[in-house]
């Protein structure tokens, strides 16, 4: 018996990279960009974007903001930069001293930007095609001089439901992003997709591909059986097993009672660890026996901020310090996010922050 | 105009000690332990634990695990470290560095201690008394013998519905913690509650009480209006402003459809940033005029990862760079972990973990 207390996250850096491979294959004729913003989705930028700078030879990184690139700029020192957030008074210092390139998104930014240009870099221009997010609008693209227009290195647009294979949507974008494009930016470059529109084929890959969700093991093409590796690992051990007698309450404000004899068991992990708290009652958690075995139990009662406990009755030969799984190949972030209401992005992106992981990169 | 990319947090420490005050007299017969695990609820362990050692001479803290154990130990130099998780292979290196207590909740953390006891250190007792999570059940205190007994300092349990003071969970708990502590461990101080005990009155405060949400702000006596001060204040930019026609959709999946015409403001900050991505569709955003006057808005379509979008038609002279209020003192995280379906320490516990704040700690 092992007497263990800390949760445990792995980052399987091999997976990260043949997810990359992958999706760079299937945009051949396109440039891929890493999309390492959030700090790489929590898994720690710096480690991701060295990763994929040195092994995989990419050279083209977005972020959301200039403080994300400044973190990841000592680890792909060749790179092109791209901050998604475009750049602001809070934020230039990081531009002009990492070689930062904005990416702008509205007349007011582009003016700011015409105020305080840094020398050697060409902004991205980002165009409105159907989110209704950040971008400049056509009225606004209208009011560029071909002076303003030649600032720009990149025209860059984002789907809205590239995750749906046919949704109106998807060809509504394409055809707007297209227009405009050749209207207003008919030489540059372009960029209209992240890892879900890189599934919907050459039309919307266009130059330059945002590889990020599906890199990072997220079935961005829920439509069909997930194509990519599953990078990140969660498990955590059982602090407790205890039999649970009928009539007994479980966890804060007693949201659980057993009616009949029940056996559980106390792991240490919990919404302080990133798990979403939603899981309360509904979230599935995973045994090995030492053959190899797989259990599958519930959780049960509130999910608290270091402790989940864990209806265990069906478990065999369960002892404390044995591991709990909670993402792995045969459980992963999507089906988490089905089970809490939520989607994989939201959990992964809350996972990789917290500091109480065991934290292990494989390579 | 401002042009600005980045949300900011502000941690009022002010506040932070004048709650601490509040509940130590509050709890004038118990000596206070302020709660600082999970990073102190995400707004940095160390400032936090350094602020309260120095400023209210606190003097006894509760982290979750040795390494957060390890991480304050520098800013706390003469304190009583107490680990909640207890002690183990994986943990045991911080606690001797460290000179931590273990709070030891089951038998077989009590074995493996006694094979590795770390000399002037006595151990903290988790004694189960109806939450169902961590702690010695009644068989197992049964079978500690006098000697066992003796290797204790503190005996402890947790209320699992503190929070609602009618609960008849409440009398039974402090019912069998009385009963358990005169029968095992007559002679050794008691802790029963966290913030929400306090509130229940001097019989639940015991000899030690465990502040923790209160102390950060949150509520944990929601029957009755909030007597703490909001120490977690979030804001960030607005980038956009623009009208939205009858018929547009917004955000992804195309969530939102405009009925009617509306003008939007898309801000700088989304679930990347720790905020609930359930707020989608439903979150309240606030926004000041330049003469203090308060506007309330709606989120609308689905939170992204770094902004959200919200309905601003009826929020007057607003622009590009003006400030969105997410928590404030007109609506905090209580109010918002309301409106996201979730707790408010489940946000506390996740938007400080975010390093792309603009990070301010008033004092």
């Amino acid at each position: 018996m092992h007497i263990l207390t800390r949760p445990i996250l792995e980052i399987n850096l091999k997976h990260l990279l043949e997810n990359f491979h992958q999706l760079e294959k299937l945009a051949e004729h396109s440039i891929p960009a890493a999309v390492v913003k959030d700090d790489a989705y929590g898994l720690d930028a710096k480690v991701i974007a060295k990763t994929l700078y040195e092994k995989a030879n990419c050279r083209n990184f977005f972020v959301a903001h200039g403080i994300e690139g400044e973190r990841i700029r000592p680890f792909v020192p060749e790179a092109n930069i791209y901050v998604l957030q475009g750049i602001g008074e809070d934020s230039i210092e990081h531009f002009i001293k990492n070689k930062l390139i904005p990416v702008i998104s509205t007349p007011q930014m582009f003016a700011y930007w015409k105020q305080n240009r840094i020398e050697g870099i060409k902004p991205v221009i980002h165009i409105e095609t159907g989110l209704n997010r950040l971008g400049f609008r056509e009225t606004e693209l209208e009011a560029l001089s071909d002076d303003d227009r030649a600032e720009f290195s990149v025209v860059m647009s984002h789907l809205a439901c590239g995750d749906e294979k046919d949704h109106f949507m998807n060809k509504h974008q394409l055809d707007n992003f297209i227009r405009l494009k050749n209207k207003y930016f008919p030489n540059l470059p372009g960029s209209l997709s992240a890892s879900d529109g890189v599934f919907l084929g050459r039309d919307f890959q266009q130059d330059i591909v945002r590889l990020g969700a599906a890199m990072y093991g997220i079935n961005t093409a829920p439509y069909r059986e997930n194509q990519m590796k599953n990078v990140a690992y969660i498990k955590a051990p059982v602090l407790q097993v205890e039999d649970l007698p009928v009539g007994e309450f479980v966890g804060y404000s007693a949201t659980y009672r057993a009616n009949s004899p029940r056996k559980i068991a106390i792991v240490s992990i919990g919404y302080g660890d990133g798990l979403p708290r939603s899981l309360s009652n509904v979230g599935k958690v995973f045994f090995k026996s030492s053959d190899g075995k797989l259990f599958e139990a519930r959780i049960i009662g509130r999910m608290s901020m270091d402790n989940v406990i864990c209806d265990v009755t069906n478990v065999e030969n369960l002892q404390v310090g044995d591991l709990a799984y909670f993402v792995d190949d045969f459980y992963t972030l999507d089906d988490m996010g089905r089970d809490a209401g939520t989607i994989s992005y939201e959990i992964l992106s809350r996972v990789g922050k917290n500091t109480r992981y065991i934290r292990k990169y494989i390579d």
